[in-house]
């Protein structure tokens, strides 16, 4: 098999099993930094899986509240003038509209800028409720249908199936059809890539559910508030904090969705069991 | 079953399961910010599941070259000043020795400190191998007892075994005892917990195996490095620059350590197989 991608690279590696050692080649999931630069000067590092960059810039400007809308980036581009040639697909540079204003300051910690406020887990939230509000509910949606979504979205997962070792997040319509799927060692970028392709895409995530691989945090379900996505299903468990999101925002969230089984929070107004027959 | 603890909370949730819908009581695993203060001025916040708080800022202060020694920890305390009663375990106060110096200026990205002088990974691995250097060779372990240690680690991991939801980190001496196993929501944090005990308890760590319940990214194979541990075991995938960093550190890096099998990287001199036999 013939690795031509920079997603994965191969690797030689001594492969115990079954109380054998052999030498074997073993695909590995690439991991780099990026560099985003605002107007020549860095905004933030992340490490993460070459590939959809443009994706996740716009999904961490706009998640990050940088931007309210995807027409305020000018313009992206990889840099060229870097030292190194290997550095160059590490830099990118965004150009935003002249109305948007960076407060620099405020960034600083911007990583984790909804808790400057207040430290507790509560006024975090009070805080998203504020700015977002509640989401409306204005369509359901099966759970039968819910709970096998996490299997239809590993089966667009080529680099998790090559390399075990990649986090995925998707994007599905209300109609069930599956849109987008990103990949990326990290959870949280795997995430913003897909709300970021969404973004460029003119993608109503209104009427769209969000599926990731692992598990929910704080993080991600406020990712999917600020992104307005109604619904979002984890192949694993949903954090104390994620459950609260749900429920403050009126999002459906499913948590352990395998195997046809799965766990609901939030608002339940948005799931279904069988033909209409409301929960 | 009661629950009390910090780390979980029952919540009520719809359980689909077979095609029936159940109301059931779940546990979802906590997860509250840390607002980490030195000099009273806010150092870090951090999305932590709690318990363990003092460990995990000893080992977040270390791991981020803060402090290089223990001791350098003047005072820790919990801050009972804040507003509401909820916050007081979501503040940490550290004061450092006089001697210490934070630049705070450098602190600003400094979840990505290693990256900022070049961006490409073979820059922040030439950086980490400038300050760090190779770990010298001076015992071997035997693979098939490495391959075991995440499911003795398992044991251990009271909160996963009730909630599906945690990640964990354990420290092993090379005489193959368990001896601390750490629970978080966050893998880092999980390591961080587990290297901040180590530094309070006085433990040799070049003498020590660390174990995770995650992947491996560059991040974690760092912080491995950051504290001389010379094998790092994974349940999941490595990614390609945390496998590069097991090759500049000479760290044996074990990935996929399942049923009693594994993919070896790095110092492979650190392994043994079977009896006296070097690899």
């Amino acid at each position: 098999m013939v690795i031509d991608d920079s997603r994965m690279r191969s690797k030689e590696t001594l492969k115990l099993s079954t109380n054998a050692l052999k030498p074997e080649a073993d695909l590995l999931v690439c991991e780099e930094p990026l560099e985003i630069q605002i107007a020549g000067r860095t905004w933030v590092t992340v490490m993460r899986t070459p590939g959809n960059d443009l994706d996740l810039a716009r999904g961490l400007l706009f998640g990050e509240g940088i931007i309210r809308h995807v027409d305020e980036i000018e313009r992206m581009r990889h840099c060229s003038t870097v030292p190194s040639v290997e550095a160059e697909d590490n830099v990118l540079q965004v150009r935003l509209a002249d109305e948007v204003n960076v407060d620099w300051n405020g960034q600083e910690r911007h990583l984790f800028a909804n808790a400057s406020c207040g430290v507790c887990g509560k006024a975090s939230l009070e805080n998203l409720r504020k700015d977002l509000g509640p989401m409306p509910l204005h369509w359901q949606m099966s759970l039968a249908e819910l709970v096998q979504m996490p299997d239809r979205m590993r089966q667009h997962q080529a680099v998790f199936q090559a390399t075990g070792g990649l986090h995925a997040a998707a994007l599905f319509t209300r109609s069930g059809t599956c849109i987008q799927v990103c990949e990326d060692i990290g959870r949280h970028n795997a995430t913003d890539k897909v709300i970021g392709w969404g973004l460029a895409n003119g993608v109503d995530f209104t009427e769209c559910v969000l599926v990731v691989s692992g598990r929910i945090s704080f993080e991600i379900a406020q990712k999917a508030w600020k992104a307005a996505l109604p619904i979002l299903v984890a192949v694993s468990a949903a954090s104390s904090l994620a459950v609260e999101v749900a429920e403050t925002a009126q999002m459906g969230l499913v948590s352990f969705a395998r195997q046809g089984n799965g766990n609901c929070f939030g608002a339940l107004e948005r799931f279904h069991t069988g033909d209409e027959a409301a929960l």
